[in-house]
């Protein structure tokens, strides 16, 4: 290949030793607080078969699939009218049986399916994998990216919902991002439609109502007008436009309005005890109700989560809600679940931007060992040896290069902390500890230098 | 797509909690035994360009790469006559930019040309990621698998070889695999080849030398003889075909035999500094000197390691050595270095034969609270609340479903306490602490409850 300039898929990125700590902090924080309440991790192949992926995501979807070229002769099969038609799409389900996943849900759902005998439901499940898309690259959007799923399927109890919104809170509490948690229900918004007769305009509502502090209650219900409603729908939306106030009031108003709803009804009362458990939770961070939020409505069939950070402006850095028939599509009816999904990249980008990585979770060596010499590394090694037995992450120098350069190698990787010894500290059998923060040196045996850098 | 029978791609596979927790096991010692050496984690993209990956692993290895089509028009740069050559290999780079990556090496040898400006010499990283391979699959070999690697570039100290040492003797004490750890130096062999006059016939000596316990002297020598090596080699190689004692004896052995040999007496030196410096580092497991180990010879110029377990047969564990030129082939020359690579999926079974896996690593959750109803999940939940921020990993059953049905499930997952609060227990601010172990229970105040379990 000769003195190629190499690079990476346009899309895709290598993360370095800074950044992978920096992740690793996030996802380590998201799996603890997964196993806190029972969750347990999962992980299925990068490749899916192409059954498996196809029809899952839409139209749009399965041209965003990559597709995996089969092995081996993997012309045999295709006829050379095939190949002559040139018909992308047609050629490729000859070409390619296999695919890159898309999303955690797919193959959660294709997992819970083969292994239906082996599991003890409900099946609470989490799983932290890259997933790969073949959008056009932009800012902020890749096309490798981790996914970090919860799920809990086989159980309809609102509890489930309950506890999500507790990792939550957990998560961003010991993260130190302060957030709002927004909750909302797919039934909510069906029986709003439903009262006011207009069932197909959901999402019309949503996005004038949500315009409200911008544009005014006049403009609002103008949009509404735009949109094709009715005078007496859009009178009936006022008192949902304007809702405010705390939670409960806000659901005493929408149970009064959608007291002729059914569905409404039921989803003002999951609403009710859902916000009334968590009353009892000790939650750090604000529930809200927000009935604008109104996240995969062609997928959500309950509750509706959205989590955004208070402190920095930044899109939603969470979501998730219930749905119900995870796996009929795989000849598996009945059985409804419930989700959240934590976005990894947009949480590393908020930690970044306020400041809140914790020292520890960054460092990585705490302590090198300058090498003077054959003669003195050979003093150093058991030494060494003892410093990582005390449970201390220890370098030693590998060569005899110029003090400058492994100082500077120890400044750029940020070590605390730097032992020399040279003629003198070895005939006394001790070693010089510089504070490289401090600049302040002394000289200690190998037993109160572990206990100063602990 | 209808009621499909989902599978997955052959040689693939599904990990469940229980084969997670045991993995993430394994996985996390080696991480914090790496980062307890200074090592330092990247990834890189599960998808690199063809021109990175294609040349580097043989014309077999080239065949093994899964390719990846390119999205939206992908013939649109494949002429009609190169579409009627039906040629699978041609065809494939006008199909495809990009692979999965086949070993951690090369995209590290890429990510290095790529980031050297930022990178800090000598560079310790380690990488814990997939590959993917389209071999065929068989028993114990996969399609998909994940490789362990910690690499030392820029540094041709041979105390990079002795702290890898340290790492793989460290890793297996952790992990209470007692092992073996062989090490053989290229320039050893190459020394060998040299004094008697047979540059070609490395491989087919060490085939030889290996089976001596086998087969016997007399019938070693003979397939040396077979081999087309002279009487007079024979002879030259009796000292190297009987070596035995301690590795300081075969070194005096060798070194006696090559010292005619520069490169050999080079290759006896640094084998005996890093002996020597080992000696003086504390290690748990046997060092041991083997000129029958002679893995990657087209690859390694310098020091050879492989890890046997000794409790258990099963091939190599782990295994690594010195290169030379990682970068040369992205024209960046002269860079060289020293790495180790654990072999995630034999220690797996190698704990699992030896039952070697600590309770706590596939514990999940702890404590259970069993669900008798709204009235009492109500009281339940803020003492559910309080578990888990004293660090205990709860659960509350979210249905109200048939006791026996909840015990099953505390059963199924291990759990070794559950809790059960009923009519009596709320009345008195109490609730009672069943061990699944021993049967016994206990009415406790939630407080003696947290220091029951924890």
């Amino acid at each position: 290949m000769g003195n190629q300039k190499p690079s990476i898929p346009k899309g895709t990125r290598d993360f370095g030793p800074e950044e992978m700590a920096k992740r690793n902090y996030i996802f380590n924080t998201i799996k603890e607080v997964y196993a806190l309440y029972g969750f347990q991790q999962i992980e299925t192949p990068a490749m899916e078969t192409l059954k498996t992926l196809m029809g899952k995501y839409g139209e749009e979807g399965d041209k965003l699939l990559f597709k995996v070229l089969n092995s081996g002769d993997y012309l045999s099969k295709v006829s050379d009218e095939e190949l002559a038609e040139r018909n992308c799409l047609r050629l490729a389900s000859c070409l390619c049986e296999k695919g890159l996943r898309y999303d955690l849900t797919v193959p959660f759902a294709r997992y819970v399916v083969m292994h239906r005998d082996e599991l003890q439901l409900p099946f609470k499940r989490y799983q932290i994998q890259p997933v790969w898309r073949a959008d056009r690259p932009q800012k902020g959007r890749y096309r490798e990216f981790y996914q970090c799923d919860a799920d809990v399927v086989g159980s309809d109890s609102l509890l489930n919902e309950v506890e999500l919104m507790q990792i939550i809170d957990t998560v961003f509490q010991r993260l130190g991002i302060r957030v709002q948690i927004k909750i909302n229900n797919r039934k909510i918004l069906t029986g709003i439609a439903e009262v006011i007769g207009e069932a197909d305009k959901i999402v019309d509502i949503t996005v004038a109502i949500d315009k409200l502090d911008k544009i005014g209650l006049d403009n609002v219900n103008e949009e509404l007008r735009n949109n094709g409603l009715s005078e007496e729908a859009i009178e009936k939306l006022q008192p949902i436009i304007s809702l405010s106030g705390t939670n409960d009031e806000k659901l005493n108003v929408i149970a009064d309005v959608l007291q002729s709803s059914e569905v409404g009804v039921k989803g003002v009362e999951e609403t009710r005890f859902i916000l009334d458990c968590l009353k009892t939770c000790d939650l750090k961070n604000e529930m809200q109700l927000d009935l604008t939020l109104a996240r995969g409505l062609n997928y959500y069939t309950g509750a509706i989560f959205e989590v955004k950070a208070l402190d920095t402006p930044m899109g939603s850095i969470t979501g998730g809600g219930r749905y119900d028939n995870l796996t009929g599509i795989f000849g598996m009816p009945g059985l409804s679940g419930v989700g959240i999904s934590f976005g990894a990249d947009r949480i590393y980008d908020v930690l970044n931007t306020l400041d809140l990585y914790p020292k520890e979770a960054v460092t990585t060596t705490e302590l090198l060992f300058i090498n003077f010499g054959e003669c003195e590394t050979a003093y150093c090694l058991p030494l060494v040896t003892k410093a990582r037995q005390a449970g201390i992450r220890t370098e030693m120098y590998p060569d005899k290069a110029k003090m400058k350069k492994q100082m500077s190698y120890a400044n750029a990787k940020g070590i605390a902390f730097v032992a020399l010894a040279g003629e003198n500290e070895m005939a006394e059998g001790k070693l010089t500890l510089k504070n490289m923060k401090t600049g302040e040196q002394k000289l200690v045996s190998i037993d109160e230098l572990i206990r100063e850098v602990k």
